[in-house]
């Protein structure tokens, strides 16, 4: 399949074609950038949706049950899922394997991790260019899931047109711990597994954290209560999601939320051109190895190092 | 202060001249460079101890009452808690102030909080070059704290001598998220609040997990069970602590490993250094903002945006 044939399939919604596409732009292939020219200009259509919250949370069956409900509105559904995982092994694989079983047979889902698999950086942009070839090849929700609450996962979660924040009740006192990372990237909240003890303080202590908050755009974020695993609040869930998907789209913030996006999509894009384009220098790859191995038997510095590689 | 003498008192181990010195290199002050060529040939003194797990798990307590037990032992300890915190708040600072209530009046001890700032990443880089600046003020323990399980975390915990990831009972089927994003960088794992229903099951479950993972340097890491608040299960852990520590030294795979962290290291630096060059560049902020807007209107995609910068 040509770079041509690629495009078209792709835009054809062709499952395969869009496997490619994402791995070309994971790899950062030497035809990627051509590809994620023509992707864009037909992006815009799809409704991103960023699901975030720390491990245990219940994200990937909260995914699951939320994909399987507009599926039967008969929405075609995209599903990222992020997973910074170990440098060694990868990961990420037994989810999916799981996930094969109750949604992976419908033509109509398409469901991607991605992983770092030890690459020099470059998650968070590939995670955005996924989204986008998704949006692209014509999927009507794309569900981007992140695992845990680190820097990248929350840029990612940012450049989704809703962002919601999953907790669990009995989060007690370290609820605090959550206010600094995830906070204020909540569009909704949900509170999962609220069948559990402890939901009514979780929920006040939300409400708290919430009514102190300030947004820029003045949302109100609603907090849903689910029981991902048994199916419950999960049509309230896509209520509040749209809720703040129309809210947004009438407000004149939107207009500088995407400016921001573009801006961090470019910062990450040109840093990831330009240690590319150093390393790619004959025997730069080669004196880095040099130079490390000689910074971990100290005897030199990474700051001299790094001087040294830019001459 | 000029440079000369902030080397001089650093060294001596001056708080005030500690803290200047982490501004700096957060900030990425134009001497900067300098002053980390002074510190690292005096750093390698320290443990540096890195501890992570989710929010919510009580690794702010299990770091204050880690300190206070090296404190009795009369050791200098720092402490970097690195909060991937709000783009626009800044965060981490309600946590401070806990803190200082029990550990901030002692003299030997230095607490310091890494924030993101909204600046254009760097944040893995700073904490790393921190921990560098205590170790090089004559630190005996250098704990660095991640709020949780993203990309960068990982990262920077595994440049630890030793690193901790600290458990909650009750994480249920869900431990096996925790699988793909810590379980190998875990060298000691603590399952904190150990008082909790469900202890038994997480670490029958952890132990599992342990079994099936394949460690280079053949290490079998112990898990410690602590009550935090209650100071329980932390002379244990400092032991685990310094089990590794010693294991580490006798091994061979030491040098390897410490050769991937400094190569990590040239990459983060690296990277920093060739955006700053490009965007202190006449007219390329103002550009990257014009771009940004522009893509935000559907006008323009960010790599033909990209291609325009590096023109």
């Amino acid at each position: 399949m040509n770079l041509e044939e690629l495009k078209e399939k792709l835009f054809q919604g062709n499952p395969r074609a869009i496997a490619r596409a994402i791995s070309k732009a994971e790899d950062g292939a030497s035809d990627a950038s051509e590809l994620m020219k023509a992707v864009f200009p037909k992006t815009g259509n799809a409704t991103i949706i960023g699901i975030t919250g720390s491990p245990g949370a219940g994200k990937s069956s909260l995914v699951d049950k939320l994909a399987l409900f507009y599926r039967e509105k008969d929405e075609k559904v995209g599903i990222v899922a992020v997973d910074p995982s170990s440098p060694f092994s990868g990961g990420a694989i037994l989810g999916d394997r799981i996930r094969m079983q109750t949604l992976g047979l419908d033509p109509k889902v398409f469901i991607r991790s991605m992983a770092t698999r030890g690459k020099l950086g470059g998650l968070a942009r590939a995670t955005v260019d996924a989204v986008a070839i998704l949006d692209a090849a014509g999927f009507d929700k794309v569900i981007v899931e992140t695992v845990g609450v680190g820097q990248d996962e929350v840029e990612i979660v940012k450049t989704a047109d809703v962002s919601v924040v999953v907790l669990v009740p009995g989060m007690g006192d370290d609820i605090q711990a959550i206010k600094a990372g995830i906070m204020e990237i909540g569009d909704v909240f949900v509170i999962n597994k609220s069948d559990r003890e402890g939901v009514i303080r979780t929920e006040k202590e939300l409400e708290a954290l919430l009514s102190l908050a300030h947004r820029h755009d003045f949302w109100d974020p609603p907090i849903v209560k689910t029981i991902a695993t048994e199916n419950k609040g999960i049509e309230e869930l896509s209520e509040a999601i749209q809720s703040y998907k129309e809210f947004q789209e009438k407000g004149e913030k939107s207009l500088e939320r995407r400016k921001a996006i573009a801006k961090w999509r470019l910062v990450e894009l040109l840093q990831e051109k330009l240690l590319a384009d150093v390393l790619n220098k004959n025997g730069t790859s080669e004196k880095l190895e040099d130079f490390a191995l000689e910074i971990a038997e100290k005897k030199r510095d990474p700051y001299s190092a790094v001087e040294e590689l830019l001459k």
